[in-house]
């Protein structure tokens, strides 16, 4: 039986880049000291800052929310919580009790944005209408709804839950369709705009199978299922099966392709991204890439009016409340 | 069964981004052609060039020499064939007999660079006598001789058999180790420079399997055998299994990958590469990268003196010969 590294106990996990094993108690501060590291080696959020959490209902951003609150204790930041309901069935129903349930464990207040309520529209409902993939505008609207929330909430940053994993499927993505207009964007943060507010990774070095460990040692509450419309063949998913199948053979391969990618990245050695002019949504005020942003564009089509000041004002009148 | 889509008559390959089926005939045009594109698309060679082409022995080279032998009848460039008998043993001997009859198919001349004859070792015993790792000694030689042919028989570049699947896997190693210190030499030419001729690569966009299928199809002379010392688990074989897989989806995928990199590295995306500073090494006279060079280092403590002058005036004497 292998015993954990740090106190001999039986072991229960192996980390493979570090060669070591170890039980859940460590295991569980060291994922924690992990994400708390990446805070700091990036510069990911300070004392004094409110950072806004966005939580799925998945095993990444539970992870993500409890290393948070555990880390703003540390540092000296605060953590406000955002669920948003995409009203795709029962995936969604499972996700917003699963977040109600996790922000009850971890003592957190929780803010919920329901799509449906709001805009008058599901996500499903949205894609049907608009003949456009459900994974386009789920994107869009949550990106969305997560800035304005950002903004009128006045937090610092937002607080992403893309683990070691997603970010590597998204860079190699972009080296493998050589399309890397937007590859200043897969860092582990991203600066702040006027309209934007950053996103921060604090999962960046941290892989998949660490975050649902942690998640499923804490017993904290998140939905175990995919989405229904999860793309089967996507390119994404096939990186991840390779890397991992490479990580075998080469133990420390993912984590140092973030690492050096970040270095890559910060030291201007990939020109292609961060060109794109960026200017302010006429109707919202929210970022734009050029006259009125899309989110206002799809909503006046589905539902008759602009949804960006709508949501902002919902946000707004939420901000307000004691 | 598949008809030729030129001609009507019973396929026997798919070309599977050009979603379309040839005859025999009709392929082995079709791979002509498309080297012929490449050398214009990239600007590979002009009227009155003279290109020196490396065959190894291999499919790739053997389909190399034999386009490029019609593209130079087509375009008006001269075509100098090398090979380079490294000394390893059964498979070296197979591979100059290979290269032997594939000049007398096609009816070209061919010069003949025996590592052991002219510098009394062969490649085998230089990874043994310098306790470095055999591919590395390998790849070393056989830049420096071909670079140092090139620069004595005073051609305008050197072509090279690399495919597109060899071109992806470089790349993508490239990108997933995030050492992109070299990428600006993964295009389909490096430019001249002093002490060192420029190298063109007329398969970069054409796979390994259309190569193969040209030369078995041509009934080119080649040796199967891959190299006894070939490295069996590399990251570059890992790469070109997966890319493959990928194609299955993506059909145009490994064409795209390596056409955009082109673009994307002649636009200046990419800045990691092409900052090495440039010297000439003080006994040969051939590119270095500060000081004498690795080949002269490396033949001074294996064979007491520097092989890059002995090589240079084998290759002058070969010159001046009628």
């Amino acid at each position: 039986m292998a015993k954990c590294a740090k106190c001999g106990r039986q072991a229960v996990i192996r980390i493979p880049y570090a060669r070591m094993w170890l039980c859940k108690e460590h295991f569980m501060e060291y994922f924690e000291t992990r994400v708390l590291k990446a805070i700091r080696r990036y510069g990911l959020a300070r004392k004094g800052d409110r950072i806004l959490v966005a939580v799925s209902g998945g095993k990444d951003s539970a992870a993500l929310l409890s290393a948070m609150m555990r880390a703003g204790e540390e540092l000296g930041f605060e953590i406000v919580a955002l669920h948003i309901d995409l009203g795709i069935g029962e995936y969604s129903r499972k996700n917003r009790e699963a977040v109600e349930r996790l922000a009850a464990q971890l003592g957190t207040k929780l803010l919920v944005f329901d799509v449906k309520e709001v805009l008058g529209l599901s996500i499903p409902e949205m894609a049907f209408k608009s003949r456009r993939p459900p994974c386009s505008v789920c994107g869009l609207v949550k990106r969305y709804v997560i800035n304005a929330a950002a903004v009128e909430l006045g937090v610092d940053a937002v607080a992403l839950g893309h683990n070691m994993d997603d970010m590597i499927a998204y860079i190699m993505k972009a080296f493998i369709t050589q399309d890397i207009s937007n590859i200043h964007k897969l860092g582990p943060r991203t600066e702040s705009l006027k309209g934007a507010v950053g996103r921060i990774r604090p999962l960046y070095d941290t892989s998949e199978r660490e975050a649902l460990a942690y998640a499923l040692m804490k017993g904290l509450s998140f939905n175990h299922a995919e989405c229904p419309n999860a793309a089967p063949g996507s390119i994404e998913r096939e990186v991840k099966a390779f890397m991992s199948s490479l990580e075998r053979e080469h133990p420390s391969i993912k984590v140092q392709l973030v690492r050096r990618f970040y270095k890559n990245l910060a030291s201007g050695a990939y020109r292609g991204g961060g060109g794109a002019p960026v200017s302010r949504c006429p109707v919202c005020g929210l970022i734009s890439d050029g006259g009125i942003c899309s989110f206002c564009r799809l909503t006046k089509k589905l539902i008759g009016r602009y949804g960006g000041p709508i949501v902002r004002e919902w946000f707004s009148r939420v901000a307000k409340r004691p």
